[in-house]
């Protein structure tokens, strides 16, 4: 028996499973719940399913469900079981963020052992746009204990042989079973002629339930996958990055040449008179550390040239955000100059933090097809690209990338913390107001500062207008910006 | 008594009507019927009421549901209706698109007429977004005979008399009335104290219910309204627009000056050699006929500093669509600077078939805060054009501009026509596709070519990654694109 997830059309258009058998679709399950939060719009095109079956393979029962439906207690799992089912089979598309793997092995292990079944939870693997589906299937026993942990973020046949025995057992001596209503007792599907059931041995498992990898291994994981997908995927064969010297866009180099290889990714050095020295040491080193192809282009004719087309009207005004932002949108446009002329794919190199308070230049370093760390939060940026140092066994990123202070250099010794607030102060806030919704008391209850809250808050309702015109990027919080959090410009609600 | 629409928040968010009496809030109402499609998103954020009640006002009873709800034909208007309502408020903020006012008077009419009764339809007046609420407000009597139809795209007070003694008198000779279910029987509220009928004479209606305004006045006036409350609940006083003596930008520049008046749209010109002389004899004419400032700035030695910053790369190759957006792009980057100089707002002046098949430069033309023909096609701009010009009883737009070959004018010679089919063919093949999910063999039996169908919607379907970073513009169509249509970029699907 294979189990294929389809979109079915019959009088309406329903997430289905086929119960595949001898080549022949022998039934069709309807997803019964239909997720309307999140990333997650299915109540827009999906009819619900009002029923779920038990198949009979042999002598053997099975329920078949799919994804959201295992997230209800009292959903088809605990009602397929009730009415029979030893091994539940939970297809899925969930797509990752920080947290949720441990979530959902807490969640599933629960359900196991709540109905005495063996589930097989079975996700996924790879990029679609602003997703990542992480694989890491998972089969528990019918006392909740772990059986198997698939791989995460990469492809794996699993072959596994199961004790229904074990299940029977479990079942006769587990005391609230005799308690269970079975009235709900679901229809049967017979797809394998009966046969005598082989008394099996207790199977001995070899697997070692180890724990999975730390969680920005994980985060670092689903950003290379992510990209390497979105780039292949959308049939790009190389991509571009504006290297500046600063952390986010080395970061986002060393990513693209982990999902890509270095042959396929191409550096851009765009230096201003602002630019310092030690930024263009730490570009060059990087390239060279990264073994990846870099192309110097000065900006400042361009910028002069501007300057000279705009004198008339800027004559009598001293320099503002107007002249930073020419500059950021020069090399945009050289960019995606590079990019129309030779079809590469120009990554952007924003990060949440910066995403959240409007710190960036739209059309300028917010120009590009793929924006792969537009959901790390700084400080998430630095322990990525420490992790990646330190598994490489030497400074890949170059080690004075790692200290410097963060610096647009858009004019003379500009400071990030000129505009914003450090970003250890920063993030926390951030983390609150937009994946916790927490409202301004509750933030100032967490130990944030009340001004700077306030002006953080600010910051975030105002740059909705350039958030809606971002590129896409790959989620790994709870709640990144895009479908995830869809919110008014036009707005005057204020959270203080 | 008063009904106010807010947020309820009680165990749940709901979207909840006020019944307010003598300054005290004597009733709440929770909407039953919560749309989720189109650009809705209400079952993300509310749950959804499960009963409704009739309100006693005097002896006068009174059912109030929201918006969604009326569009049931057996939802709360039915069952309160059934349960004697004489009078039903419905109150709205329901979106404009083009056609939906004929079909919401078609639909409130049977529905007054259906349960003799009579329905005071009340709709929201202002932009939000994409979004424009028409105002619009409507009563039908208890046969479905319109009383009276509120004002279009602007706010008004209306005052009417009701004969109460009618709606007594059709339900006692309605044949239908008496077969009718009365188990639904609601709860009803008693917010005034009972005082004796007094008996109406019969109401005269002094209203003529004559026909509204033509379907492109309609948008004429949508646009305006949604470009006014756009710019001025944002805080911006003026806008600036590229005007390239196209018929696009001397369209967008004619609807600000009609939004926001001729002081505050600031025009700027920015010729390269391509720009043709008509095109400037064109932007001048317009600036002059609109009464509106226009500044120069031609981009040749800009763009000639960028060609020499790349020649390096570019110089064995031939001048493709790289060179052509370096252009637009200085465009975009000027129209920015003036913005983040002056605090102007950028007004984009693309329309729906360039947006549809990408024919546009991203962060080039595109780059703006509002696109407020975006959701518009080609051959609507020039209806618009022309209907603008009949009003005024004058040319506005210069006649040239209405007649003139489109042209992007970004190399020597360059029609809209080397690239696309004539908008004449085009539109009918986006219609049909986006705005009313055609297959392919459906939009070739409509008559439409098929080698140029399917060259429309591989163009269709390869530019939604430029789509997704276009700023918000204002829905006009029954899809517009944006939360209307949620497309994945990363997609191997295709139609044909």
């Amino acid at each position: 028996m294979a189990v294929v997830g389809f979109v079915d059309r019959t009088s309406d258009i329903y997430n289905a499973a086929a119960i595949v058998h001898n080549k022949e679709v022998v039934h069709v399950y309807h997803k019964m719940y239909l997720p309307n939060y999140s990333v997650f719009d299915e109540m827009r095109y999906f009819q619900a399913g009002d029923k779920s079956q038990v198949y009979k393979l042999g002598d053997t029962l099975v329920g078949v469900n799919i994804c959201e439906d295992i997230w209800y207690p009292d959903g088809p799992s605990r009602t397929q079981a009730l009415a029979g089912a030893e091994v539940i089979v939970n297809i899925n598309a969930s797509p990752y963020h920080i947290g949720k793997a441990d979530f959902r092995e807490r969640m599933i292990s629960t359900r196991a052992s709540d109905s005495s079944v063996i589930i097989a939870y079975l996700n996924m693997v790879g990029g679609q746009d602003e997703l990542v589906f992480d694989g890491h299937s998972l089969i528990f026993d019918e006392c909740g204990n772990l059986l198997f942990r698939g791989k995460q973020f990469d492809e794996e046949l699993i072959i596994i042989d199961l004790n229904l025995d074990a299940v029977f057992m479990r079942r006769l001596h587990d005391p609230r079973r005799r308690q269970e209503v079975f009235a709900l007792r679901e229809e049967t599907v017979s797809i394998v002629p009966v046969h005598d059931r082989v008394m099996q041995k207790k199977v001995k498992y070899n697997f070692n339930p180890s724990l999975p990898c730390s969680e920005m291994e994980e985060v670092y994981s689903a950003l290379v996958l992510g990209t390497r997908d979105y780039v292949l995927k959308n049939g790009f064969k190389n991509v571009v990055i504006g290297l500046s010297g600063g952390i986010d866009s080395s970061l986002v180099a060393t990513l693209a040449v982990d999902a890509l290889g270095k042959e396929r990714v191409k550096g851009l050095f765009m230096p201003s008179p602002y630019t310092s020295g030690e930024s263009r040491e730490d570009v060059f080193m990087l390239a060279e550390n990264l073994g990846i192809e870099v192309s110097e282009i000065p900006i400042d004719d361009i910028f002069q040239s501007y300057l000279k087309a705009l004198s008339a009207f800027f004559k009598d005004l001293s320099p503002n955000v107007a002249e930073e932002n020419i500059q950021a949108r020069i090399r945009g446009n050289l960019l995606m100059a590079m990019s129309n002329k030779f079809g590469w794919l120009v990554l952007t190199t924003g990060n949440k933090s910066e995403m959240s308070v409007g710190y960036a230049t739209l059309y300028g370093d917010m120009a590009g097809g793929f924006a792969i760390i537009k959901d790390v939060p700084k400080t998430i940026v630095y322990k990525l690209s420490k992790l990646r140092n330190e598994k490489a066994g030497k400074d890949l990123i170059p080690e004075r990338v790692l200290w410097k202070e963060p610096s647009a250099e858009l004019r003379p010794e500009q400071k990030d913390t000129d505009t914003l607030p450090a970003y250890e102060v920063l993030d926390p806030i951030l983390k609150a107001y937009i994946e916790e919704d927490r409202s301004f008391d509750e933030i100032i209850n967490l130990g944030c500062e009340v001004e700077c809250t306030e002006r953080v808050i600010d910051m975030i309702d105002r740059s909705e207008y350039k958030r809606r015109q971002s590129p896409p990027g790959i989620k790994i919080t709870p709640r990144a910006f895009g479908r995830d959090r869809r919110f008014p410009i036009t707005n005057k609600y204020r959270s203080y």
